[in-house]
Order: structure tokens, then sequence, then C-alpha cells
């Protein structure tokens, strides 16, 4: 080791052994003790926790980490940002925050002193207290350690548009298993090295799951590195189990790892774009698993092995496990640690930063304290003029993406807003947003692409996880985002919503984590209009996904054409700490609402469209209900068939925009009364409703209302094929032919026109048919159907 | 270029290039033509069809590999199965299974002569046809090219247990960019040379998703290089646009990887086993997307860029566009290729393998005709003895795994079964398996690791996706799996189920599929006890999206004990076509059923359980229902807690297994008749139903029924954190006392007593409050209590 790898002195490799020996004293308490916090008794079984349930194996690896980071901090100013993505690392994050004095301005009973401490130890995975993993809960982590995968994807989105700031992500080699995680290394290729912070990545190989090896751990090193070269990452290597060792090493990789990021920085904001790609440092440390543990508990090999993983030493009646805690947290020797308030010493205290210069209080950490909202300019102006309902046409998404370009244009000096989409954007038709920037592409670029540049801030990576990841960790650390999507592929983040779902309900239980922006999706490219895709891009159960989320935190929106689409997205991105799915269709389409109307009806969420009615404020003979642009055309359609053949009959017309109205005030804050449930859906007449997704969705929200045994839902009955758009409503029984049936059969007045009606609904289906096969479109009476 | 740098020689050249260029037109063919195939008259518009819907893009590169795998095949002999990774890739692999006669004996109206051509033109993306992508109805294909991300994945489970197997997987570049194809490079970690056969990984970079570059095509070489080898890869590089020269490094390139693969297989099965784990070879393809397509269409680059993703030249009424397509299509010469009849010259079907050696008709693309039905032990020598309900406690997963080990020793000389968890199979205590077989391991070993082997049949990736990909591939190819999986992290999987259910509907659709074995998962670490990981961890809503799927495809059980377990598990080994979810606790807890009465119990699909009933046959006073074990217990408790204070009330107990018995027959195939329904849950009493999942989903199953509006369900409310057992269904008033105060609210006779039940029940849970928030714990009474 020459004399630049030595770069702690013997005092600073002191106090930091001593930080981190409290650091991890700290984790093993929360582990183990109810009480006699500071071991001042010898242990008893009583000081102990009935179920011992957190997890040890990757947290002095996070304590040691966390504590070598604060060095470049305190060196440098820098502003570093911390993810913690093994799973489980809630006890030494949490330690780390206690001891840097946060913890206890966040949550001011647990103070920092023996008291305190005491309450640390009590809380942690104990019944009300905190999980075992970084959580809302957790000062300085916008990251839950729960679901494994989204820590690199969720750095690099706190990174983007944040100059100043060094994400700092500890990437767990369980994790780094996860398909999520293994494409999000590819991010790189996507920031900017002017424009956007850093991200160090620290892949941390401490050797196994819960009960496996890892298998980066079990490559050969040579192969381990040409992966992270591959990557385009420089990796640098801090392998060992000697503390000394390792601290040494630490300290040289981190300031080579952020020598290195300022270097690229300087270069790339010298004012001259450089021609290559940088290559970003990272860093690999290879640690034993539970390092520090007994090294065997009843012969068993512990730390090193993945029975270090969950809690070391468990049984704590049995043979000499007690023995074996007190001795091993013993050996952390606390009494030299903390004084006799037990309060850390101050050698240890210096080691931290100082205010918001402390991980554990970085604002960038609870984004809404640094959220300024979107300027949204008015998107009237881009109001589709709609003279009589039903006549012009119109691409409602690309009419969207006209605005979107505006609010890009608007927030551009803002610098906190980006577009999202899996290689989607233009054939979702917000081609508009391109006008105003570019394709964010840190790759290989030639003279003949379209739209790429490294400061772009349309986001397309074939990968509808990175997407959510990135958009994630911007919205959480306090900027706006847009997300569209075909609607079918947003399965593929049902599981990364549930987590975010989960993270905004537990922080608007935290009192002093600050709102953020919600999380906006466009679902488009959507079931009915997946003409040459066919059946696997047909699916529209993410809407059901949603619904099983709290309502406080869910919406979903399916406006009908492009003057409410506009109302809705503007209403979506000004909301916070809601996620917000919007479904619209792309195609060119029929437009019912003028701007005045659209706005008026967006706003209640649901209502009556007098237009299409002819109930003159009657109770109807029964009420044709619709929730989704092509629903709705289908259920208007319907409408002015029964107005031809059925003139007398009293129809009324619903549309839902806000699908949530559906439900009650008790079940969603957007729920409307019963009383106004009962007044547009009658209490006893027939709803025929034709809905955009499953039927059973609305089936499953209306239940509480009286009249739910009345509503006879036709939707997606996942019947898909590559086919025309209007066969596909035949398809799934949800054509204006089906609807008309339905109606007249659920109509005791018209039971003598129910065979006349079903011989007539044949005839057109068996045409229809016919001329599909042959055609290969639609019979022209369908295509160019209008209203007026 | 050296000689053996050459070694196809002038006349295979010539029969190459014709057999790709007919492969080509009559991809063309499919994307554009109605009529004149084979373009005896000058094109006109009317030849054209309506709507052109196919993709260009990535065809010719599948077109050229399927012709140079059939050169290998016919020099060796080799068993090849083709999986098409790069969506909408059908074009291609349609034309070349045409082009071998297959397509031809499958469907035999399209016949290899103009007239079957001209049918085969007619149906893709037509209405009625087939899609734009490998698919069910592909022959040759195990694969849907729709949702990227799975090829990689598929091609492994397919080649584990397939020792004279060769699995040609091509993998688009812009499928290289999504998660699951990213760490599923990971599988070469998992495959046993000796013992399975082997995965040839082509990545087919051909620069270009919809609209933008890939990723992997804009890194440098080196990097790439890297990236591949960090994977674990020798890659061989085949670069550039130039067909003759092409074809020859590409077959020295097939040549090269095949004896590196027959090497390696040699070594391996020479009965040492090589002590480092071998080096795969892959391909890299570099060619020009849309490869010999018009280089320009309107002045704008289009062969070797984005626009040739789709169809290059599209609105054929336009412009010079019809003259284009006829140029670019007769370019290809098809009056050279194919005679008076349509058929194809003999020089070029002499370059297809024969028989079965065609990969169009290898039987493992059509597993069901290879599938061999499990041998399953009898499960009821592990039955669980109860001698009365609810006294004896059991680990329901760990009474699993000592039946599954047993089914892995019965079919151990088939070698057709396989265990599969992301690092969960001892969590989800199925440890007994590991007594029968190892964990699949072909990294690094060490001597204290914990069954690890090559040849190990539980498979263990820490990532769902690569689990849930291979047992796909394995399912496909006739053998037969068990997947066990935290409950909440299935989501994880959704989109990757909905594309296997679609698989599975579309497939019973086609005749000459046979049925596969079904997927059978098993959702353990259920919301109701994850008492240490929490929140993040709590979400039963995967079965919410299952029951979207269609009834044919899906089924949900809950059993809710051991024995139930055990039979449930059975009967899911022996079904086919299906998904089969079962959701059951690993915790110890109480058993009810002996197992005749379990067996009786599972038939049914739901039923009363008498000894739980006083209503001795007659209408009671209300109906207890539950599903799943948690539901269970708390519904018999509170049960019990009405005998006691209320002895007079006449309460029914029903317990429901399979969850989609409350739907209709119409709706399901397992629904239950109305009548059988009223029966049980009466035609107008309140059900309390105390439910595994979100309340909502048992009321979209039940909208149908006649006394659906009087069913009151409880349910996870997505009220989760650490805590205890009880306290979660305390949390999500789920638990016995909430259930006793519904039922008393429901009952009008007990209108009296609802004050004071209230009062009681209140006071219980502040009781029980206080208890867990000082002990950590659940009260004795609640630990300890027991039916009996």
């Amino acid at each position: 080791m020459t004399e630049t790898q030595i770069p702690l002195t013997q005092d600073e490799l002191t106090a930091f052994e001593r930080w981190w020996r409290a650091a991890n004293y700290l984790s093993i308490g929360q582990i183990y003790l109810l009480a006699n916090p500071l071991l001042r008794e010898p242990l008893a079984l009583d000081h102990t926790k009935p179920r011992l349930l957190g997890h040890w194996g990757t947290t002095p690896g996070l304590n040691f980490l966390w504590l070598h980071l604060n060095r470049i901090i305190r060196h440098s100013g820098q502003d570093v940002l911390f993810i913690a993505g093994p799973g489980h690392g809630a006890p030494g994050v949490v330690a780390s925050t206690w001891l840097e004095g946060t913890y206890s301005e966040v949550f001011p009973e647990v103070t920092r002193d023996e008291a305190g401490m005491g309450r640390l130890f009590k809380q942690f995975s104990f019944p009300g207290g905190i999980p075992s993993h970084a959580a809302a809960t957790t000062p300085g982590s916008i990251h839950e350690g729960g679901e494994l995968g989204y820590s690199l994807s969720h750095a690099y989105g706190a990174a983007f548009d944040n100059p100043d700031l060094v994400v700092a992500c500890v990437i767990g080699d369980g994790e780094a298993e996860t398909g999520p995680l293994a494409t999000s290394w590819h991010s790189n290729k996507f920031l900017d090295a002017a424009r956007d912070g850093a991200v160090l990545p620290i892949l941390h190989l401490n050797g196994y799951k819960i009960a496996n090896p890892t298998v980066l751990a079990r490559i050969p090193h040579a192969e381990l590195e040409a992966l992270l070269r591959g990557y385009g990452h420089e990796p640098i290597f801090v392998e060992g189990d000697d503390p000394t060792l390792m601290h040494q090493a630490m300290a040289v990789a981190m300031d080579r790892a952020f020598a290195m990021i300022r270097d690229i920085q300087t270069q790339a904001r010298g004012g001259h774009q450089p021609t290559v790609r940088p290559v970003w440092p990272m860093i690999v440390m290879r640690s034993p698993k539970g390092w520090t543990c007994p090294k065997t508990v009843d012969g068993l090999r512990t730390e090193g092995y993945w029975r270090a993983h969950q809690v070391p030493v468990s049984d704590l009646a049995e043979g000499d496990h007690l023995a074996i805690l007190e001795k091993w947290m013993r050996s952390y020797r606390p009494e030299e640690l903390f004084d006799e308030q037990g309060r850390p010493h101050a050698d240890i205290l210096a080691l931290a930063p100082e205010g918001t210069k402390r991980m554990s209080a970085s604002p960038h950490a609870n984004g809404g304290l640094l959220r300024r909202p979107l300027r949204l300019p008015d998107y009237t102006q881009h109001a589709i003029a709609v003279t009589e309902p039903g006549k012009t046409c119109a691409e409602s998404t690309r009419n969207l993406g006209n605005w979107l370009r505006d609010v890009m244009i608007a927030n551009r000096d803002q610098a906190n807003f980006r577009v999202l989409s899996p290689d989607e954007n233009n054939s979702n038709r917000l081609n508009a947003v391109l006008d105003a920037t570019n394709r964010a592409w840190e790759a290989e670029r030639f003279p003949y692409d379209d739209h790429l540049a490294p400061d772009g801030r349309v986001m397309e990576i074939l990968s509808e996880h990175t997407c959510q990841g990135w958009l994630e960790g911007y919205l959480l650390t306090g900027r706006h985002g847009f997300f569209s999507c075909y609607e079918a592929f947003t399965h593929i983040v049902d599981s990364m919503v549930n987590q975010h779902a989960k993270w905004l309900k537990t922080s608007r239980e935290v009192p002093w984590r600050q709102p953020i922006s919600s999380l906006n999706y466009l679902l488009t490219s959507h079931v009915w209009r997946q003409d040459h895709n066919g059946f696997s891009h047909q699916d529209p159960g993410f809407l059901d996904h949603i619904a099983t989320k709290k309502g406080e935190v869910a919406r979903i929106y399916l406006p009908p054409d492009a003057n409410t689409l506009l109302c809705v997205a503007d209403h979506c991105l000004r909301t916070r700490d809601t996620i917000n799915v919007i479904v619209a269709g792309k195609q060119p389409e029929l437009q019912w609402l003028d701007m005045d109307a659209a706005i008026t009806h967006v706003t209640k969420g649901l209502g009556l469209w007098e237009w299409a009615s002819n109930d003159k404020g009657n109770e109807p003979d029964a009420v044709i209900a619709c929730a989704g642009d092509v629903p709705t055309l289908e259920a208007l359609a319907a409408t002015k068939l029964i107005r031809e053949y059925l003139p007398d009959m009293k129809l009324r017309f619903v549309n839902v925009v806000d699908l949530m109205t559906l439900q009650t005030p008790e079940q969603h804050p957007h729920g409307v009364p019963d009383e106004t449930f009962d007044a547009l859906f009658t209490r006893d007449k027939p709803v025929i409703f034709a809905f955009h997704g499953y039927p059973a969705l609305v089936h499953r929200l209306i239940y509480k209302r009286v009249n739910a045994a009345n509503f006879h839902v036709h939707g997606y009955q996942e019947e898909g094929t590559t086919t025309t758009p209007f066969d596909m409503t035949v398809l799934n029984k949800l054509d204006r032919f089906h609807l008309v049936l339905n109606i007249v059969r659920r109509i005791p007045s018209l039971a003598s026109k129910v065979a006349y009606a079903e011989e007539a609904v044949r005839d057109k289906l068996v045409a229809h048919r016919r001329y599909v096969d042959s055609h290969g479109q639609d019979m022209p009476e369908i295509r160019n159907w209008t209203w007026a």
C-alpha cells in the first residue's frame, strides 16, 4: 500500500472504527433489545424481543458505506443522496440517521440519549413501529427496500436535473439478479453530465441471499469486471474482511470515484460537449455477509454465510444463545462509544456532516420540500372546435401532445418536467413534445438521428420498469412527469405501482413528509384499437389493478374525447400524492364536447348528456351509460339506433369520466353520494353500461348502490385478435347492436319486440362478418358513422 | 477470408441466396398482398391490403438465421428449436415454415402452391387471421413475440432436461433493453452441460426499435463485447450488409458455435464433471434494419433505419409508393424462385431438413405431444392426523414439501419435474424437496455450500421473471413444474401470466396444439403472515389479477389447512392448459379436516361445515363464510364466540376452497348452479364472508347471485404494517370480534344487542392494542386459541 493509499490518519481510523462500532451496535440493538439498551446490566431474556424479526446481513456494509460517504461530504461539501437498495437495510440506515441527529429531529420522542435509544430499539420490527427495510418513515430515504430491483432506476431519477447532486446507490447482489435492476445499469446512456447530477453505483457483494449464494459473487473476477465495464462503468474494487484495511481501501476508492465524477462533470460543463460518452466510476464492495457477527452459532457457519442474512442468533432461550448475543454485542464495547446519558461521544458525532449536508437530512429525500408547482399553460388554447357533437374527428392524444409541448416549454427554466415512454412516444402520438425538446440520448449518435440529444427531456428506453423507476425517483425528489404507455404493457409495472402506492399511503401518515407530485399515466394504444398488434396487446386490466389500491391514492379517468382529455391531464398534473391513470385513444375519433362542456363534465366526473338523452327530466325507461372513448362511440350509436327504431322510448345517456365517482364517498374521496348516483342511474331502471375494461370492474365499484342488480355491463371479455376496430367490439359484445339488443331485452314493455330485434341484429352482424372477412376493414356505414 | 472461412461453395451460396430471397418475398407478400401473389400481373392497388399492419424490420434477419440453422441441422442432424424473440417476426417465421412444408401440414388449406400462397398472404394481420408476431398459431413456436423480454428464459426452460436439444434463441436488440431479458442472460449459471441441452443466444443487432436506436447498437464494440463476456458468453460477431459476405460469415459462425457446444457437452458428458463453468458461445448478428428494403422512400432514409421497423412503404395510393413496392418485390425475382404452380423450386426445398428435424415441426414446440403425465405418489400418506377440528397445529406448506419430495423422487427417471422459487424455497418451507435433489447451480461452489449442484432440480434465482420464464419454457416443451413465491411479489410477473393465459386460450383453439401441463403457483408468505416484512410484502391482489383471465384458463384455490392443501396440489399437478393459483400459509396453524373430509370438501370446491354450524338443516339466521386459512381461523373463532354469547342463534358455516365456484357456470366452468349457491348461502339471509384478499373480489364474483346484496365481505383493506398476526386482522377488520359485530348488526332480531356488542368488542380491541403495544405479540388467549 503506497502512501496515497493510506488516506486515513491513525486518529481518523480510530474515529471511523468507533462510528462503525456504534452504528453496528445500534443496529443489533434494534433487532434484539426491548430494554437494557446500553447493556448496563447483564443481558437477560426479558431484555430481548419475543419475536426477532430484523435482518443483520447487509447492515454492517451499509453502515460502513454511510460512514465513508460522510467523509467525502465533510471534505468536499458535496450533496449526496443515499439509496439503500439491499432489502432489510433499515437497522443500518436508521442507526446512521440517529447518530447524525436527524432521527431525533423528525421523531422528537426518539432522543439521542439512552431513553431515545431504548425507543429506537423497541420500535424496530415491533407492532406499530417501523419495518426492517428503509421506508417512507426513514429520514433520508426515497426508496423502500422491500420489493427489490428499483434502487438504481430510482437513483437516476433523482439525479436527473439535479446537477449538484451525487446519488450513492448501494445495490445488493441479491437485488442485482432482478430484471429491473439488471437493465437499469444502462441508465448511464441517458444521463447528461452537463445538466444532470451523477449516480455512483456501489455493488455490495456480500455473497448471499436468503438461503443461496448470489450469482455475481460466484462468477470469476474477470467476468464480473467485464460485465461492469460492459455496463459502461469503471469498477473500483474494495474487497476484504479486515476492517482496518477495508477502511483505507474504501477511502481510496471513494476519493477516486468522486474525483472521477468531478472530472467528468468539469469537462462536460466546460462548454464543449464531450464527443464520447463518459465512463462513470462505480464501486464494488466485497465484504462478508453479516460482517462482525459470530463466526459460528451452534457450530454452524454464520458470518460470511447466508445464515447471517436475518437474525444470526435466534431462539435466545436455547443453549448458550443469549450468551452468544451478549458477547457479540459487548464486542462493540458500547461503554466506550456512548456517554453516561447514552449520547454518542463527540469524536463520533464529529464524523457527521452538518445540517442538510447530512444524507439523512437531504431535502432531496423529502422532495415535497423542493417541489415547485408545474407552470401549466392554458389548455383551452388547444381546444378542438366542436360545433355539434359527433361530427368532427380528432386524435385525442396528438392534441394532448401539443399542450404537453407547451408545458415542456413553460417549465424549461424550472427544469422539472420530463415525459417518459418505453419507445412509444411517437407511436402514442405525443410527437409534438419533440418540438420543444429532444429524446435524452448519451450513447452514440449519427447525423441522421431523429431528435436525440444528451439534454433531451423525453425519456425512452424499451423498459417499462426503467421508465417507471426513473419517474418515481424524479417525483420523489420533487419534480413532475408524464408517462405514456401501451395499455396492455402497464401490467409490466404492476408491482412497482403497488410499492409506490404503499409509499404514498405511508408517507401521507408521516407528518414531516411533504406531498410530492402525482404519478401520471397515459394508457393509450388501448385494448380496442390494437388493430395490428392483436391479442397479446389487448388487456385493460391495469384499471382493475389500480382499483385495488387505497381510494385516497388511486384515480382512474376515461375521457371520451380530446377536450375532456386535455382537461383531465391538466387536473392530474396539478395533483399531489396520488396515482392518476388516464385512458385515451390515439386514433382519429369523433369529438363530442366543446371545451366549456368538457370542463363542466370533467369537473363533475360523470354526468347526463342531455343532447343524447330524450327523457327530458323524467324518469327514463332505461339508462345507457358509458366510460371510455370507444364505448362512448358505441353507446351513442346504440342510442341513435334506438331513437330511430323506438322513438317513444325514454333513454337517458350518462357518461363517466372519473371512474371512481361510481364508488360511495366512504369507499373513495371522489365517490358520489347515493342521492346523486340514484338521480343519475335511477333506483330501479335497467342500466346498460358500455365500459372500456373488464365488466366485473364496474360491478365491484357499484355493488353498494341500490340499483346494482340492474346494471348490465358490456366490456372486454378477453376476446381479442388482429382485426378491425368495430369487429373488436363485436367479438366482445360491446358493439352498438348488442347494446341495442340488451336494452330491448331489459325493458318489460318491449318484450314483444325482442324476437324481431334479435333477428335484425343477427342480420347486421352476419353482414358485418362477411364484409370484414372479404374486405379486411369495417363496413362504410360503420367507418363513416357520425352522430350529427 | 481464409479457406476455412469460406464454408459455402458457390452452388450452396446460390441456393442460400435463393432461399433467402424466397423467404423475404413471402414475408413482404404477407404484409402487403391480398391478390396477385406471384406478381404475374402488374401490381395494382386492388391487389394490396386496405390496412397495412405488418412489420418488416426484423424479418430478413430472422429469415437469414433460420436458413443458416437449417444448414447445421442438415449437416449434423442436431435437434434445434427456434425462438424468435424480436416482436413482429411472424412474416419471417411463417414464411420459413411454409417453405418447409409444415405450414401446409398443420393448416391444410394453406397449400404450398399459388393458391395457398394467396391464402398465406391474405390471412396475415387480417381479421380472423394471424398476428404479426410468432404465436400459438405458428408451427415451431413456443414463444409469443408480442410482449418482449422472455425469449431467453423460455429458451433455457426448453433446454433444461433436453440433453439432445439446442435452442437457438434470437434476441432483438429492443427486447434486450427489457429487465426480464437483461437478467435472463445469467441463466447459463443454472444449466448443466451434462444433463441439459444447450441454448445458443443470437443477439440480433439491427439497431432500431419503433422510433429510437437501441442501446446495445450504440455502445462501443469493446463495451458490447465486455458485456457479453460478462454474461458468461464467448461472442461470435457477424456484422455487415453484403449478403454474400454475410452468408459466409454466418456459416463460419454457426459452425464454430455448434462445434463449441459439442465440445462442451462432450467434455461434460465424459463422466468427469468440469471444474470450471463452461463458456458457451453466442452469436451477435449486426445487420441493417429492414435489410434489402428500399434505401429511401420519399427521400427519407428507410433501410437500416427505424422507418423500416413496420411497413417501409405505406399509403400505397400516394405518389410512387405502389411502384416502389412493386419494384421492391420484383427485386427478389419471384419468377426464378417459384414454379408455374407457385411451388418453391427443388433446390430451395432441398435446404430444409426433413420430418421432425425441421424446426417448424419440432415436437418440442408442441410440448403436449411429448408430455408424460407426472407420477404422483399417494398424497394421503402425508395426511395430518386430525382427530377433532381445530386442535392440532401443522405447517401446511412444510407438509406439502414432504409430498413434493416424493413427487421429485417418483419422477427422477422421467426427468420432467422442477420446483422453482425466487430464493424462497426454504423460506416457504418446501425444504424437504432438497432431500431428493439439489438446487441447480453451475457457478462457483464451496465445500460449505448447502445443496448446490449442477444437476439440481430446484431452480432458484432472485428473479421472479426468470423463474416464470424458465417454467413456461419447461411446460411448453411438455414437462411439469411447481412455482412457489411470496404472495405480494407474484405481481412482478402479472404481465407474463397475462401472456401465458393468452397463449393457453389461443392454443386451445388451435387443433394441432396438444395440451400442456398447467402453470402451478403456490402463493405463500401471504398477506396475513408477513409479520416481519411488513406493508411492502402485504398484497393479495394477484388473485384479482388472475380473476380477470378467461374462466377456462384461471383457477384459484384457498385451502384452509394442510390436508386440503395436499389434495388441491395433487389435483393441480394433474391438470392441463390452466393456470392454478394456490394460496396457503407457511406458519404453524390449526388443522380442521381429516383427509377424508378434506378430499370431499376439495372435490366439491365449497361446502357447509356441519361441525361448525348449528342450523341443523334449517334455514339459518345468518351464514358465516370464509376462504383462506387465516380467514377460516377468524370465522371459526367468531362462530365460537356467537355460540357462547348467543346460543340460540342459528349460524351456518361455509368454507370456500375453489374460489371460482362462486361464479355462475356461464362465467366459469367451476361455477356452481344458482340452486347450489342459494341452498348454501340462502336467498335472503346475511352472509358474513371472511376473505383472504380484497373484499371487492368476492363482490365481483357473486354479483349475479340473487343474494349478492346481503354479502358483507371482510378482507384486506390495504392496511398493513409490521405487526402481529392477529393485529393484522384487526387493522383490516377481518378479526373474530369485527366478524361477530357484523353478524349481530345484520340480524334484525338482534337489534337490541348491537350497542352491547359494540361495547364488548371495543373493550376487547382496546385490551388487544394495549397488550400488543407492550408485549410485541398477541394476547395468550389469541395465541393459544383452539376450536376444540
